[in-house]
């Protein structure tokens, strides 16, 4: 007998204990085919894990489920069967593929009927937006007799409100702006009413360890029990450790958490770029705002992907000045002033290059900092000496340019990310450094 | 009783008949508590689906199940119990956290033991990497007697594969690098030489038109039985198409598939981008590449979303000479040549300024098209006359200058993807009239 036999069976208690009986059992049933021929990314069921999470609920069991009645119908009888809790998205619009609004009537033995005040609604709706509805509209109408309608704010279709022995089933549009607006003025007022204890956590996240790295500087999980510790390690958000813990009192945070957080923090500290919701490019506005820092971005082989991350930040206009995206050697010639001789001698995806373009960029734009990239992101370019994955990073700021060497082992789409993460993590670091 | 309650139980008897017995029945369980917290996007069942669609095969389930041993030993036996094919993916690293694979020893009835092979290709990995292995690496070593390696060309962790009455389980580590080499090397081979039919599709890509006018040219969707349809709206793709059959014979494709494509494409023959795995940038970069045309972008609200969506086609630098990433007023006049005055009288969310910036983009590159795009993309920002989600978009050529006006009605982030895809379209549309 090994040591993983015990351990085996030990992780099936220990894990075991990490539930709560007074915890609200949530499970999630997304419906339709394109999730399982992979040509929907399921952005939904994570938004929904997120917001329950940050609501001090936890999520149970996710599944997709095809567009088939018998599925749909099985599916929620197993969850139904052992949770508190039931949600359902997709399948409630007009078209022959849209099964969930029959099923689950058939599911609680109801029948479907045609209600007036969702008709008027359909219709102040279509007027409001000036549009006549495509035929077939009218089957959002007949809703099931013993369950309450859900408001759409941002769509047609309402959801549906099953509640029968203290137990709750929602059922919610596919659409995410329509999802997002039931959650959040619905059916999460609701759980919170119904719920007794909290699911808490924190995150801690780092950039410039390993997980095994962090996992060493860290030691024993077990001491930090009843907390329990997961690693969460990604191509752009580098490595988020998480703590988490039930509790049914419901002052405060538990003392235990408060420990657990102060003494991993305290072993990785110096790899810790935020503790909350934040991302790292978040954390880099709030810096340069407060410092009256300007940037410039000069992105070749990320190609505006930099640019994007930070101007998906609300109020990123205070410090990004202007982005290039400037993929080809013309492009960096003209606007950031490389020399036609240093591409020629030392190749597009080089030091020099790149510390070419971030210098040309912080000069044009006359900001006080610029990053650049110029890299192979594959599947094609690669030579004898420069491999798919070689990447170049400069940071030009008022003492200098400084250019980072990487190489990258992904996809053309992983390389990116990685090169993008890459970029902020230097430019953050460059700004906890000044 | 009511329309509905007739078609509650002819849609279950339907669909059902879209399975056939001869398919191999394949689910998918994924691992990890950061899915079910949203922590993480699940883009590797996304990826899973897709190539096994790809290939011919259906995912008839998915799964998100937390690292708890209990619940992952429970998933295994009723997935394993109703399919074929079992995949795992995620919990095989070297944390505490990691517990699939004394999960799956144990629901074998296997134990795990030291394997000599696998210790010794995780050790030139390490030499041939130059790094020192964190403590706890040793853990990897432990395999289940009964099993096969899947070698990892990406990584530390071997995959695990059990066979036992003609039913496999393949379970891969969560890294994404790592399970698409083991997906795309190891399982998919195999899957392959195990199956006798096929599932096929096509699918047929819109932009221009909603789900409900897509669904009033298309009409009766009975008419292309056995073929069934689908239809998949997005924020950053339109409306997708999707046409199915499930077929026993080997040889070329379904006569009732290529007529339920012909029936279909004729009836939405304005909008149809394409017909196959391209996207709308890369058929927009395939024409261009063709016609020897150069673009450049200047985006203000999307940031470089456009950019980064060109350049996330491999040869793309053939077309995309360079972008701009003008988010301030004083780039937008520097690096375009919008005049002062008129962001101050119109400001700089209005028609005259996306036409200025497309054209400045367009004159200062010395390109044939440019394209630019101006907004509001919130949540701050809106003013008395111009709300959160108005958006200009500007596309400048040899005969002129056109701008549209749109009002998109999502997040920030859904304003920014669908401004991204509608320039993207008013591109492709301005090259189809050419």
């Amino acid at each position: 007998m090994t040591f993983w036999q015990g351990f085996t069976q030990a992780s099936l208690w220990f894990y075991s204990e990490r539930y709560s009986l007074a915890e609200l059992k949530i499970e999630l049933i997304a419906v339709g085919d394109e999730l399982l021929m992979g040509l929907t990314l399921d952005t939904n069921s994570n938004f929904i894990a997120r917001s329950l999470a940050k609501n001090g609920f936890r999520l149970a069991q996710m599944r997709w489920v095809a567009d088939i009645g018998q599925n749909i119908h099985q599916a929620l009888s197993e969850a139904w069967e052992r949770s508190d809790i039931v949600l359902v998205t997709g399948g409630l619009g007009p078209t022959h593929d849209d099964l969930t609004r029959p099923v689950i009537a058939g599911f609680f033995g109801d029948r479907l009927e045609p209600r007036d005040d969702i008709r008027n609604a359909l219709l102040r709706r279509f007027e409001k937006r000036g549009f006549t509805p495509a035929p077939g509209w009218e089957v959002m109408v007949d809703f099931p007799t013993r369950a309450i309608p859900i408001p759409n704010g941002h769509g047609a279709a309402p959801g549906i409100h099953f509640s029968q022995d203290n137990r709750e089933l929602f059922a919610m549009p596919g659409v995410p702006g329509e999802m997002i607006g039931m959650m959040e003025d619905y059916i999460l007022p609701i759980l919170k009413k119904k719920s007794t204890g909290q699911y808490r956590y924190r995150v801690i996240k780092t950039v410039g360890a390993s997980e095994s790295q962090l996992a060493m500087l860290i030691g024993d999980p077990g001491k930090l029990l009843p907390v329990s510790l997961a690693f969460l390690p990604s191509n752009d958000n580098g490595v988020t450790l998480r703590l988490s813990l039930y509790s049914n009192t419901d002052s405060g945070e538990s003392n235990s958490l408060i420990t657990a957080e102060h003494l991993v923090s305290k072993a990785v500290e110096p790899y810790i770029y935020c503790k909350d919701e934040s991302t790292i490019e978040s954390v880099i506005i709030e810096r340069m705002r407060k410092e009256g820092l300007q940037l410039a971005l000069a992105e070749s082989c990320t190609g505006g992907m930099i640019a994007a991350r930070i101007v998906d930040v609300p109020g990123s206009s205070d410090i990004l000045n202007r982005g290039f995206v400037t993929y080809s050697n013309e492009a960096k010639c003209e606007l950031l002033g490389v020399s036609v001789s240093s591409i020629e001698q030392f190749g597009a995806v080089s030091a020099e290059v790149a510390s070419a373009m971030a210098t040309g960029a912080r000069e044009r734009s006359n900001v006080d900092i610029a990053i650049s990239v110029t890299g192979i992101a594959g599947p094609g370019g690669a030579t004898d000496t420069k491999p798919v994955g070689l990447t170049y990073i400069a940071i030009a700021g008022l003492k200098g340019v400084e250019v980072q060497r990487h190489l990258f082992a992904g996809s053309r789409e992983e390389n990116r990310k990685r090169a993008t993460f890459t970029a902020l993590s230097i430019l953050f670091d460059y700004l906890k450094r000044r």
